[in-house]
């Protein structure tokens, strides 16, 4: 598994359960699948950069802090 | 045209240049299309967390270097 996405997936759980939200929520705010976030919450999906600038704003934080 | 992606295609061919690769011989090394490279560089392709891995992996940084 690539260590960077398990890392951008801890990142957006943890940003995700801080505002409380469910996953469907989450899901519904950027008009995507739910079972794909949690793929991607678990590091096993592939992600694009338009994806994560998406997720990003949603949190209003810089994609280069979903890395950190 | 996103912010990211720009920052990211600068990088790249800053990276690039300093090994004094051509985009031909960069795509070889990365088994992938010289266009599509030429489109990242210009920050105009959406590009994915693993493909920007391989990127890094062939520079010997991180990923989160290509966003600096």
């Amino acid at each position: 598994m690539s260590k960077t996405l398990t890392q951008i997936g801890k990142n957006i759980r943890k940003l995700r359960n801080e505002k409380d939200w469910s996953i469907r929520h989450f899901a519904d705010l950027l008009e995507t699948d739910s079972s794909y976030l949690g793929r991607v919450e678990r590091g096993q999906q592939n992600v694009s950069i338009k994806q994560l600038e998406k997720i990003a704003d949603l949190f209003s934080i810089k994609v280069i802090d979903l890395f950190k």
